[in-house]
């Protein structure tokens, strides 16, 4: 809780007091809520960043209570940061600006599984592992897997075009949202897209709310693909000498056309990691590669991953993980990987950015010359089928944030000197704005506040994350 | 070319000839021209409507030509039709309202593929089949496979999002486009997206491009996503009794898991169009699947392909085309099915309606209700996998067009009653703008009209397509 986050004028206090009274007498107490503790648990996320006390939580119960709490906070001027499961990891869902945080956690109903259509209508405050589970329980399959999946919403999960392991057969989020019910500041409610596959009724107002952070309109309801399950999944788990060896043979993978679902990456603080989870890791290995395969017949898949991963430089072993528990303890000690590793200093920031995955062993041997030479520690672990890395900073003073954030700056050119992009999956938020201006030219900024005011004029909406630092409000 | 299309202003005529005298003068006469056969050579599409001769075609050599078109065009308050291929169904490159035709059949090359991060920088006026060959001379795989591949362009697929057969595995156009660069109406350049395979910065203005029929900007550059091309394809070909068999079949494929990348749907009409084409089909057929797999191994594929198709009411015959003559004469059948069916009747027109799986064997059947009622003829055939099927109505009499008119409305009326959408892959271009609000409420309209104001505020490009009936000009 350090970051400073972009500077947003605070909303004036009588246009939020006129606010809550308004709420209050039409949604009820046991809705409206201003008291102190029940502000303090919607101001924070995952990221580090810190925001600001907001004046009132709406804890809204249906579409109707968004639309209504959009109507009156678009009456008194007051700004609207929407919240599902609070999980995102780049202050997305912080309030900057005081006003109303807007949660959609009750609202957390399957509506609809088609299971012959292949299509779920869901409510936004729906848990993504409750998604999961109803569906895999109908022989279906939803692939996004973002690593918060036991506690993260599907509104989040939309708003942040959220990915995960298995976005590298599957892909992301983004691929999954065929419409939406969405509640635009002021209270006007709009459906966009449609229930089937294809479609191209006009402009595709569905993606572009989709990822677009909260900024748009909020979410009263989802419309999702979903897929086949795949009756097989297997893990192979290839250990290897060092990290410039592991991503060579993320490369020697893709070019051989295989396509297992993910492609995990750790690199040699992170095996150490697992191994302290428990986890037996030959001791020679300084980077791993976590693969699940997924299909209808594995044997031949498994084998041709075998023979293209035993020709790779550098590798050390390769494991096929036979036994549910050894699969388990893996992708468990994966999942960890963010708490784990958080334990390893007082402060710790996980960057999410992107690039090609030629340029991926790179990118890991910069960070670390990066972190070097600004006095930090450093570890990376990611996506690396998808060329997504997470790359960590690790630091236990607040003194040393002026050191973090010249690191943090010298990762961001050298991710968009490789080609790369700022964020593959927890979005710009606020932690990330500072940045923006790196990767998108002037114009392409001023187009998006266009967009921005197509959908919110004034600047009400989530006020200072994804596209621009402050908003008139 | 008598389908009315829709009333929009023409330019005025000193304002188009002093544009013409400016282009001319700045990018040469071999670019700018304003005769007569060249006028009307880019005047049609390939569906039914009837546009007006533009005033000037300009046939761009490079993204400066396309920018100093756009510039002169807005200082003269001359409006501008972006063309690529001239392929499209919908009315979506006819102009409307004179002025300029924008040509980018010249910016066809291929500017960069990186095989190993999978990824083509291609122009908007390359020939798709031409993308297709050059990748796949690498190992690699570009899926869109629009119907009229052989010679339309990537820069119209872009602005169509345009599908085909493959769309069902591997999904439509959208899914490939990384980034674009895209020339605005004024003369501004932007670049959106990325050349990664994930990434979440800023808001999604590509998707938004993709399927915006050319109002929201003009291609000059489209990055696009690869993947590894399938070593091996099989043909499978399923005959029906009559239509409900054959689209119930479509459902139990899916139910039983199975993912063909393409199921194909042909009717009793469209079955005897192939027989005259030369290829046999077993005269109990009334109703076929054409069913390509792909894959590393398809032996197990195809039998479980044969088991579920077998166990289909109504199966008549299941084949597997063994060798590329059979496989060739039905997918050029197959492909051919436009002009062929074309010569039955001296006018047709080809929807394009998209519906919910289990409802195509009762929108068939509804469409030759329609059809019998209104007293013209149908024929139905299409993308069965996504519930995609090309509806065709024919007739030979331009007096038959009130009956023809209440016939489109009522198969829109009935696809939207079913759950569907109006359009799949051909877009709403000109000849589908008559039912959008029957698809689109006024609110989701009206925020259309605004994202459009994002990108063109005087509603110069492309006027009269996509979103609405009239644009400002």
């Amino acid at each position: 809780m350090f970051l400073p986050a972009p500077h947003v004028a605070r909303v004036k206090a009588d246009a939020a007091e006129r606010a809550a009274l308004e709420l209050a007498r039409l949604l009820g107490d046991s809705v409206v809520s201003c008291e102190a503790s029940a502000l303090e648990g919607v101001s924070r996320d995952e990221s580090e960043t810190q925001g600001v006390l907001p004046d009132i939580v709406v804890f809204a119960r249906n579409a109707g209570d968004l639309a209504e709490t959009l109507r009156v906070a678009a009456k008194h001027d007051v700004p609207v940061t929407p919240r599902a499961g609070g999980s995102g990891r780049a202050g997305g869902a912080i309030p900057l600006a005081g006003g109303i945080v807007l949660c959609t956690e009750a609202l957390d109903q399957i509506k609809d599984i088609d299971a012959r259509n292949r299509v779920a209508v869901v409510e936004p405050g729906l848990m993504t592992r409750d998604l999961h589970r109803a569906v895999e329980a109908l022989g279906l399959f939803y692939p996004p897997d973002p690593n918060s999946l036991e506690w993260c919403r599907i509104g989040g999960n939309v708003a942040t075009n959220a990915g995960g392991p298995r976005a590298y057969k599957y892909g992301v989020t983004r691929n999954y949202v065929l419409g939406t019910e969405v509640q635009l500041m002021g209270g006007e409610v709009l459906r966009t897209g449609r229930r089937t596959k294809k479609g191209v009724t006009g402009y595709d107002a569905t993606a572009l709310l989709v990822g677009s952070e909260g900024t748009l309109g909020v979410f009263s309801e989802l419309t999702l693909a979903l897929v086949a399950k795949p009756p097989l999944v297997a893990t192979v788990l290839a250990l290897f000498s060092d990290d410039a060896a592991a991503l060579g043979a993320v490369v020697h993978l893709q070019a051989a056309g295989l396509t297992p679902r993910c492609i995990e990456y750790l690199d040699a603080v992170t095996c150490n990691a697992v191994r302290a989870k428990g986890v037996a890791l030959d001791l020679r290995a300084q980077a791993l590669l976590l693969m699940d395969l997924d299909g209808a017949a594995l044997d031949a898949e498994l084998e041709r991953h075998g023979e293209v991963l035993l020709g790779c430089a550098g590798i050390v072993d390769v494991q096929v993980a036979q036994d549910a528990a050894r699969r388990d303890a893996l992708w468990n000690a994966r999942r960890a990987l963010s708490p784990t590793t958080r334990a390893l200093a007082k402060f710790k920031i996980s960057e999410d950015v992107v690039v090609p995955i030629t340029e991926m062993a790179h990118l890991v041997s910069e960070s670390h010359v990066i972190a070097e030479r600004n006095q930090i520690r450093s570890l990376v672990y990611g996506h690396a089928g998808d060329g997504n890395l997470h790359v960590n900073f690790l630091f236990d003073d607040t003194s040393e944030m002026p050191r973090v954030k010249q690191a943090l700056l010298e990762l961001m050119q050298c991710t968009l000197g490789l080609g790369g992009t700022l964020t593959g999956e927890h979005g710009i938020g606020t932690t990330k704005l500072a940045y923006l201006h790196l990767e998108q030219d002037a114009g392409l900024r001023a187009l998006q506040l266009r967009l921005k005011a197509a959908f919110d004029p004034r600047g009400l909406l989530n006020p200072g994350k994804a596209i621009v630092a402050t908003h008139a409000c």
